[in-house]
């Protein structure tokens, strides 16, 4: 019997393969970051709004969240038998929110949010299944000085949680499948150059014809430092809303360059990955000599029920892949209260922003008990004294 | 086409019953909430701890889980077929925890948890089906004086955050069973003395004997202030188990008062609904005037794999009660930035503790700009004024 419920017990231990306890000091380190990153989205005027964590299926899965709908868990909602899908990503509630309760509040609308996403699976670069989002979007200015506003409170936001030295990514999403128009490539031979760039294979573009493969190859070629890339970009003199694509994020890499001088700037014109529903500049933020990305955004349309579209700016940052890019939370200083210490003594204490650990045993040796329990200090003769 | 887009916008913006978008100020003040709850928590010794939302099914159903099982979503998960739960209270993960990842920790263990719970169905009391939970645990100590340290941080916490007059009420769960026990009550005749009990139903007690319907009725009619009820406790001579608990029960009372002497104290010895995880004294805290409870906790046991129990005490708050005790949070104040303001000057108010809209459009007139915003400011010839 025992044997058995001993059994029942250690499967019970066992989480949910992406699933996990965080523990102190780290969970105490990730909601710390969480109030530092918000703090900063705050200041800049960005306001707070939560959205529940489960909606109708159908309302998760509009515009940008066709590209989240594997991905999302479904519920079934026991009052209206209808489906129901637990948020995979925060940034379709907001387009939600802005198109719908907050469609006749003033533009730009500043938009900040936190909170717990689920995946249905965790991915090669990120096993997790839960994890915590938080981001800003920024609704209703087409200008550049969107995107320069929202890289510089995503920068601000992660220098302010101790991510110093930072690299952007810039990337154009569009610019590939515009640049395909161009050169009038359908087919097989469309698909075999988008893959080619994606891969960054330039053997792949072989296919093309020899005045098309030139471009494709400069193209291939500029992705690095943004000063030579944006060089190159300007040198495929291209025209157009492919034109006009380069020219912008030319034009905002100057603008970054002017306000973040610190800030490392490379271009990726090839990359689309994972900036499906961008439709114009994204950009990703690393931290210097770190592996991962600690954060991305971009350019997208926010639908509205009429059918009008609307340009918005956003940028997330993913708590796991800031947690791993930072030293691990030390254990905090705790001062021991012996038994029988006077409650207002402990209050002071508090006061003065020491964390205390009450003893709540009569017999107990009070310097064993603190040195047991783990506390660094120990209140004894009305002096805080080291154990 | 426009028209079936409407519509189906229309579906979407529409959330389940139950669920809802918090807006700013609204979403603020929650989160601003939380932080000073959890602060104190803290300040107290006990290590923040962050479980995942969803468990396997069977790992949120032992022992007090049991309890929620109706309460609870499943999802299926797809790589292992198992069904997962969200919880539908973070109580049981605590005691998971307790039990599990933390059975070697020293004792007492002192936990502080914060985050979203999910309910398949809202209650009349609590029609909401997502709201968030911030609570304390203390695993591992017997002694009354863990029920006093678990009241005197809840009473702390919900002074920090302004609700400054409160009302402690106090419960002995397992009493009437014991004192059902004793006078040898079975079948109907117990279960319509454990119903008039519940439902304050003096009649309800007409098919007792006369010799144990006197002690029953004085049961009933000590509910009420705690001194009083104390007394009235006592003249019942209860014996065994239940001469026990009531005893505890006094010399708590006796406890509370002494250290948090402005807190009214009321005992109602025939409540059990709401309590039934609870092994000894529960307790529920009520905003003086107010309606509705803040929070509630109470003793009640941790089983190990091994089937050995240890006693713990706990205190959770809902958030969603605390934000109708307390007033409607205000729009915070905001400083335009006009076009082109120097970042370096958005910086310095931003340090100075202002939040910082920023004028995005280069031909707007500023005044008029800031006023459209909604902002309480403007920056204008380097001085802050008011709009």
């Amino acid at each position: 019997m025992k044997q058995m419920a001993g059994g029942a017990y250690a499967r019970q231990a066992l989480l949910p393969e992406g699933f996990r306890d965080q523990l102190a000091p780290k969970a105490e380190q990730e909601a710390a970051l969480v109030r530092g990153l918000v703090d900063t989205f705050l200041s800049h005027g960005y306001d707070r709004v939560a959205p529940p964590l489960v909606e109708y299926e159908d309302s998760l899965l509009v515009g940008a969240g066709k590209t989240r709908a594997k991905q999302m868990f479904r519920l079934m909602d026991p009052d209206t038998q209808r489906m129901m899908a637990v948020r995979a990503d925060m940034t379709m509630q907001m387009a939600r929110l802005a198109s719908t309760r907050l469609a006749d509040a003033p533009r730009p609308l500043r938009l900040a949010y936190t909170g717990n996403v689920l995946r249905t699976k965790g991915s090669q670069l990120r096993p997790t299944r839960q994890f915590v989002q938080a981001g800003v979007e920024l609704v209703g200015s087409p200008s550049l000085e969107a995107e320069l506003e929202v890289i510089a409170v995503a920068v601000e936001a992660l220098a302010a949680v101790g991510i110093g030295e930072l690299s952007l990514d810039l990337t154009v999403a569009p610019l590939v499948a515009m640049m395909c128009d161009q050169h009038k490539l359908a087919g097989d031979v469309r698909e075999g150059v988008m893959a080619a760039l994606e891969a960054k294979d330039i053997g792949g573009l072989a296919v093309l014809p020899d005045a098309s493969r030139a471009a494709f190859e400069k193209l291939l070629q500029a992705a690095g430092p943004a000063k030579q890339a944006n060089e190159m970009l300007s040198g495929l003199e291209l025209k157009g809303g492919a034109g006009k694509l380069v020219a912008r994020l030319s034009r905002l890499t100057e603008m970054v360059a002017d306000r973040l001088p610190d800030l490392s700037l490379t271009i990726d014109p090839c990359e689309s990955h994972g900036f499906e529903y961008k439709s114009g500049i994204g950009f990703a933020l690393f931290a210097k000599g770190g592996e991962g990305e600690l954060g991305r955004g971009g350019r997208y349309m926010v639908t509205h029920p009429d059918g009008h579209e609307e340009e918005a700016t956003g940028f997330s940052v993913y708590l796991d892949s800031l947690m791993k890019a930072l030293p691990a939370a030390e254990k905090t200083d705790h001062v021991f209260l012996p038994f029988g210490t006077k409650s207002s003594d402990g209050n002071k204490l508090r006061v003065e922003g020491w964390r205390t650990v009450q003893g709540l045993d009569a017999g107990a040796d009070p310097l064993v008990e603190a040195k047991r329990l783990g506390c660094s200090h120990i209140l004894l003769d009305e002096r805080v004294r080291p154990v």
